[in-house]
């Protein structure tokens, strides 16, 4: 890279650059055979736009309500905040009130503002591993030290070696559930262990359910609404982009005390001003007509996860450890780390993988291994059909060798 | 307010609420006479939608360009960053480069990016007075200190003052013109003073140009852009919101150098993930087609400006320190702080303007007096009938007394 003129803040130059448009990079300027068209799994992101009701009802609020397009409340439009609130006590068996929801401009940004209320320069915060890399990378930004906490082939964190890595600058525990990039979802005890984790030793839990509406239980993935103080500890994030393909809007939702989110509206004010005014009435739209439409979509998912299983279980050398709402995270079988196969992949088969060198650290910055033995998949992304291509082409690279 | 629980970060606590939230608090529960209704001039937020053409054009991008709903590029549609900076070029008389340009989502988060990039906890930023708020409150997050410049009644801020701030930990200085709030133009040979300074002393200088459109004077307001080397020490923020009514829609800009926004890009794939589609395609669709219509926005503005000039010519005790764009900053005559004043204003005149208490320090935080003595009245919102009907208020309200 060229010399950087100019003052440069070091934590910032030490961050590492953005997965995905590093990844898009190498796919820039690459060109794929005709019968071997790239197929991209590296983004959690819908391909196709939302549904048709969902657009016409868009371009109407654009066309008839003037407010859409001016600034509104730091904290989001009362009506979704209210929607949410409502639809979340129902969910979760318990009582959300809409004074404990904001909504954010993405879940990305739910993550940054939560952690801005709870975290500084020198503090601390604990992440499971494989992390999300968006979570590490603000960490770093602001010279908030990440702590590992260890998974093992189950990719569940374990609340007893959680407890041992809290000292007096933790913050916060991170749980991202169902995982990214993990894809396992998390048991709702463990959740509720995790919890009681972080009340007691006065830290906040944050919970990332970005992708809960493709869980493949039914019911509550877990009760921590149900406590009636849940707010003095948890703080869930959500995200509208997956559930109604709005990943161009950027909608998302923090649910937390009404304290907490008087921190949080100093620091989106300054940041966003306020979400933008149609991503949110699209997902209030969303909210009160595609339930239907999104219960098909989440059981289509559910299929391309089953298509997942079934073809790991007939793929020799290949092990999923993870595999579940958008991500399968699997270990390869190369003699080489994650970031050469994942490059490899892209020129031999095709095919756009993450590495799981984007999901921890490398054993060169004190990692066990794992981050060069995996990779991740955003199988949602790809239809039934896809995904058979998927395993046709990762066969025949596993005959071939890379 | 309430006991908070979990751990709070002391630098978020310290923070300023939003001005404009805590204004809108203040009318939130207060009626007004039928026969005098609210004249609210605190918020720089065009009060009507996009033109109709524009309103059209944005519906039928809903319908039928499906990218708008996806994730894009986290530094912006490259087609908006070439418009940008072939306008620029244009406009300034120099060279911008599309990968000069990057797109946010609004200007409070150009501001915020390009901060990141510049400075941590420990470092400072020079703010001429009175500031723009969220400029202090993301300092203060940050744990960056504000160093605050002193201006004269003209509020043009002097380089070589400045240049006495300056110390080793210093990483920016900020200019705001047409200011907010002031409403002063700056003349160009005093930014282009500001620039060498800035370079002399490795610094960045970041010129905030929200308000640029609506500039009085004919031509560029500066030539900073004409210097080949521009890039590296100028950072230039624009923001779409006030030129084609965007505020909604969230989408601002900065002009910067290719590796500084290589630091940015990691920021706002972290904080944003990508500005919003649909706001960044009606910018694009507004700088191609609404060129007349902003040549006569402007001319309405620059009226109101007129009006507002010979409004406080004829009003006794008042004095316009500065005034155009959005925005007059005035002396009001009460015996009484500013916040004192501009609450009053709500109840004796139906009048909401900001206190300056909320632009500067107060004398207890060790401010000169200014901030006690000055309102903000953001002028452009109200039409030449509500600037009359402003100064009939004023008029009545100072001759009966708070």
């Amino acid at each position: 890279m060229p010399e950087m003129h100019g003052p440069l803040n070091p934590a910032l130059a030490a961050t590492f650059p953005p997965p995905v448009m590093e990844a898009r990079r190498w796919i820039a300027n690459a060109s794929f055979p005709a019968d071997r068209p790239l197929l991209n799994l590296s983004q959690a992101a819908p391909a196709d736009p939302p549904p048709e009701p969902l657009r016409q009802a868009m371009a109407e609020i654009v066309l008839s309500d003037p407010a859409t397009h001016l600034y509104g409340p730091v904290l989001g439009l009362p009506e979704l905040r209210a929607k949410v609130a409502a639809d979340w006590s129902a969910a979760y068996g318990g009582t959300v009130r809409a004074d404990q929801v904001a909504i954010t401009s993405g879940c990305n940004q739910a993550f940054t503002a939560a952690l801005a209320t709870l975290a500084g320069k020198g503090d601390n915060v604990i992440l499971p591993l494989p992390f999300y890399f968006n979570h590490k990378m603000w960490l770093d930004m602001e010279g908030i030290e990440a702590r590992y906490l260890e998974t093992g082939d189950d990719l569940l964190p374990d609340p007893e070696a959680c407890a041992a890595l809290i000292d007096d600058r933790t913050r916060a525990i991170v749980l991202v559930t169902p995982n990214n990039p993990g894809g396992v979802e998390y048991p709702a005890d463990l959740v509720a262990a995790f919890r009681d984790l972080a009340r007691s030793r006065g830290l906040a839990l944050i919970v990332d359910e970005t992708y809960r509406d493709f869980d493949a239980r039914e019911g509550a993935p877990h009760d921590l609404f149900a406590d009636p103080d849940w707010d003095e500890v948890l703080i869930q994030l959500y995200s509208f982009s997956k559930a109604y393909r709005l990943t161009g809007h950027r909608v998302g939702a923090i649910c937390s005390s009404p304290e907490r989110l008087a921190q949080v509206e100093k620091w989106l004010d300054t940041v966003a001003i306020c979400p933008n005014g149609l991503g949110q009435r699209a997902a209030l739209w969303g909210m009160e007509n595609l339930g239907d439409w999104l219960a098909g979509e989440r059981r289509e998912i559910l299929a391309r996860r089953a298509a997942m299983d079934a073809g790991f279980a007939a793929l020799p050398d290949w092990r999923a450890l993870g595999c579940g709402a958008y991500f399968a995270y699997v270990a390869h079988p190369f003699d080489a780390p994650s970031d050469v196969v994942a490059k490899a992949l892209v020129d031999r088969a095709s095919l756009l993988l993450l590495p799981g060198t984007m999901f921890g650290p490398t054993r060169e910055q004190g990692g066990s291994g794992r981050a060069e033995a995996t990779l991740r998949i955003a199988y949602a992304n790809a239809d039934l059909q896809g995904i058979a291509t998927l395993f046709d082409r990762l066969r025949d690279v596993t005959a071939r060798g890379l």
